[in-house]
């Protein structure tokens, strides 16, 4: 339940911040795949920490090694097993959250759960657990460049910074441009600033990632309870500091009527079209050709460089200065990650769909 | 997959809008529960069309008749099967759509699908499958009262009209007190007369449900892929036309930085307790005892009673003009729909936190 | 977990014995299949308890209603719910067995884990369940049909009484020209006198089922874990009353070597072919296009009608008569259900399989 | 579904047999319990290959390596990566089959199923992925330790040499005493010169392992199609070379009438126990509390030392003698993997059973 994504492409994540290492294994990869490591290696590379003056400063190679199911150069069938080994831990800086709780963070709900925990660093609830999804991510890439789907995600807020337009106005391949991810480099240029200036304040900052799926085709998604987009919004609230989920025109433009919101389908040269796509690429819950678009929202990092006023495991009020290494704004490394969580999904569906006729 | 909800505690939905029947099998509901199927069909009575002159209407006394799994009147932990039997269709009023596409509804995409479909009523995508889901939700709720949880959901905007002030500024039980199934008697007064008026010109109408959870204990909610926000998302997303999910401060407050956002721990007379509650009472996927509280967005829903410009299944573009009986707007028949998915899902939860120590 | 059979194709099934109604609704039936409920009828009919004076004396006609998931003849790809009404229950034989449990009977157990039960007829435990598994298993064998793939199960042994030779050796087609489904017509009329004459006893008895699927494609079956042979073993273990399962040459024949089992490739007019088959049409848990066979082990009827000492939930010792209308010998009807359970299974393997490849 | 063990307690393993390691994940493994890393060694010591003159010469230390949810000795709630790597392949025993399939082996129908396949060693269909089993199994045990369940197999069978009585009639405490893990220790020396001699001759043999679970709880199992003794024929049918699975009184006595077969409840001194135990401990699908036994056979290992014809994937008929290195007889070597998978059930089903009620 809680470490395995997915029901046919199924990924087991395992790892903890300060421990061995994060790895995994991807059960239901389909067999005859040409697997590029190297491509692989070029998404990790995407979420790394240190990538940028505006990212953790933790520096870590976050090399993926394969155990298996890949024989010379080519998915097997059978499982593919992976680790990323963890180098460079500083788990004394953890000593002093050893039995107190950060505000807002993990920390207590663990507690309550387990009755026990790994302090460091997080222990399992750090977002270094997700390298195990950019690799079972960038491994979904490459089978659903095979049939033509590519997913794109970016930056489209940090704190109270937006873009105006959406995503239909702005070229995508400038996202990787810049350390932020954002398409618009003048706006991407302000968004840095400002992380930069609060990480300087020991503070952190939210912000919102839209993600672009093309060239999916028609009849994804399990009606009812397995909706594509029910499916696409778990994926993305369980990434670390996720807090909504939306797609088409999700929350906004509420004083529109239904007549102003359906799309409506026409003859395009034979084929059905349609004219708009407030849907967002998925009506009663399967894909209907279009682009699927959605944005995801993330809260500021729990962990800020400040001195808070908490309790420890006793309930003894006490003052906590954190130390360690952390994101002040997740953004620009949670955009692979929206993405990875998107390919498997998509991947996983569209192998789900393989089933619906005989 | 796509019929069926949960991991430990199961619903299995079957049946169409103008097929015999609606119903269900729930899989692992516990033991020794006493039902009180009353209460059931009053949960049934919430989401019931024809209950104002603001909902569809289909009249239908949508009687619920339990076929197994109750034994002198309490639960036996075997499967119960249950049946809502469908009485006053009009599959005439479809006869258009046949082969017709509805501009923004499920039509086009179960037909890419499948290849065939039930067109009458919307078949499988209407929302009269959620009759199943009421059912199995006010079941789930007569378990969670026995552990202290309460669920409470309440339609907070309708098109433009919202309500400004979060859910604890009013009292929930004004929610059942008018039909639009708002906490603000004078704003639901607004809301009900924006949706007649809309129902007036055939046109239809979206809006946002929030949702308190209280009484929840801590612990609940499996970290990595399984958080509870996730598992509540994707319950939500599945409920017909919902278009995004939110939870604690979900895509608001994105100038607020980590500093201002956290909810502080302090010692009150012993216990642990927070300041504020702004993580929604859920961080790191797992309940940390406080409220829970999010928001779901509907679109309007997709047919109209006008004309509008379409396709049909060759392609041949043509002119639709609905007929049927359709709900103007999806709040006030999705407010218990809500209810009955949370409930759902905190008992799974629930349940399956139970697995976590020997 | 309990009630739902399958991974892609998912039976969920529910009642009991002196219930309302068994039923069950089917998830991942594959769109586009002509249903010819005639045909389910008549394989519920070869379950029927009262087909002949060697089975239960309870009459009922079991009539299957199918109430969604099938429109104009065929199947849409929704879940399809259906019910047999119980209408013959004498509930009140089971009286003197309300607070007392029968020898080897599921009574005591069920007591154990849930607190409750339901003992008319044995609730839950009553092998009038595997109706819904007849229903299901009638529409997998529909779509089976489809692709070539045939099931037919046979009586090979009741008490001592058994087939010599292995089921290459018989015509199969006259399995059901009498009333024990044995493919040998005079012993099969030994074993019905042996039935009769034990009936008359009040006593029970055992035997063996045997199956064959044959026109199974290579491929099926998911190695390691969902090996094809553990899915069919799983499957028949769950029938009441089954002791064992095995397939290819199984508990048989353990003085030969490796040398003498082995199945030896050749080509046969330009396909790879197979001298014998011992293996039973599995090698590594996945078919090769052989027949698959396999055998069945069913333990005596529990409920003997002679008076046996036993203690009720109390503790104290009491001498128990039971009384109801039993099967003095599973085997009969158990041929369909054996049947069902095969073609659900191979049904749910043939969709699964269809995701290996892209 | 392939790789994935389990409900609750779940292992997904990875790993062939001459890549670079065999390792896995152990997701809902229950929080808090004292890890002793020495006893997983030992368990893995008895499966490991060269151990004695009658298995397989390959040489390995087969040492674990935990990669992450154990924190200072406990289980911490968090999943379980492991490896065990790979060091002593001779890969280049597997060139003369590469491309040619091996009589009675998987290495026909994997090639059938993914169109490609690792052959070095049998790749993934080797039992050198028991390794991930024989470790998680051995976690399992640590757990059931502290409920109270033992679980102990041991050889009944080998070739035409069996034991003659049952198991109550022997010391299972000499099981170990002995290469062939058989507790009688003059029919394991006879055991032992049949398979030493057989192994002389390139051949192979095949055998049956019993086992018996003492202590278990009544309570255990989810009827219908999650009996108990349904998921443990599962888990032994996914043992390399398995052929078939019985408990209690399986396939034999089935001259033994009803009367005969039950097993009468009495009182003992206060408690509801049993005379007699021919159910083997499970009725209706669920533990009774008494001893769980059963029995599991294996067939001779398909590897041969000897030529064999056969034929390549192009169909070319040839004559094959495998070379590397093979166990003449999998028994002694299956005893702690049917051991494994038994402790990974029933601790699954011990966790599902916490679910039964609230």
């Amino acid at each position: 339940m809680s470490n395995i994504f997915g029901n046919i492409f199924r990924l087991t994540s395992f790892g903890e911040s300060h421990g061995k290492a994060i790895g995994g294994v991807i059960d239901g990869f389909p067999a005859g795949i040409a697997i590029d490591e190297n491509f692989v290696q070029q998404e990790l590379n995407r979420r790394r920490p240190g990538q940028s003056t505006i990212t953790t400063g933790r520096k870590e190679p976050d090399a993926v090694e394969f155990l298996s199911g890949i024989y010379e150069g080519v998915s097997t069938g059978c499982p593919i097993g992976f680790v990323v080994w963890n180098t460079n831990q500083h788990s004394s800086d953890y000593d002093n959250m050893k039995d107190v709780f950060r505000p807002s963070h993990a920390d207590f709900a663990y507690f309550q759960k387990y009755g026990v925990r790994d302090h460091r660093g997080g222990g399992r609830s750090s977002a270094r657990e997700t390298i195990a999804r950019v690799v079972a991510g960038a491994l979904a890439k490459l089978a659903l460049k095979e049939i033509g789907i590519r997913i794109t995600a970016f930056t489209s807020q940090v704190g109270a910074l937006k873009l105006n337009e959406d995503y239909t106005h702005y070229d995508l391949n400038l996202t990787e441009s810049n350390p932020v991810r954002c398409p618009d480099p003048k706006l991407a240029q302000q968004m840095e600033e400002l992380i930069f200036r609060t990480k300087g304040e020991g503070d952190t900052l939210g912000g919102v990632v839209t993600c672009v799926i093309q060239g999916c085709p028609a009849g994804l998604g399990e009606p009812v309870f397995g909706k594509l987009h029910a499916a696409l919004g778990s994926a993305m609230l369980s990434i670390n500091a996720a807090k909504g989920f939306e797609y088409g025109q999700g929350f906004s433009n509420m004083e529109w009527k239904g007549s102003q919101q359906n799309d409506l389908f026409y003859n395009q040269d034979g084929h059905i079209a349609l004219r708009t796509n407030r849907s967002g690429g998925i009506q009663g819950g399967i894909s209907n050709g279009e682009d699927i678009y959605f944005r995801v929202a993330f809260k500021p990092v729990a962990t800020v460089l400040m001195e808070q006023p908490t309790v420890d495991k006793n309930g003894n009020e006490t003052i906590l200065k954190a130390r360690g290494r952390h994101d002040p704004c997740v953004l620009p490394r949670a955009v692979p990650i929206v993405e990875a969580m998107a390919a498997m999904t998509l991947l996983d569906y569209y192998l789900l769909n393989k089933t619906t006729r005989l």
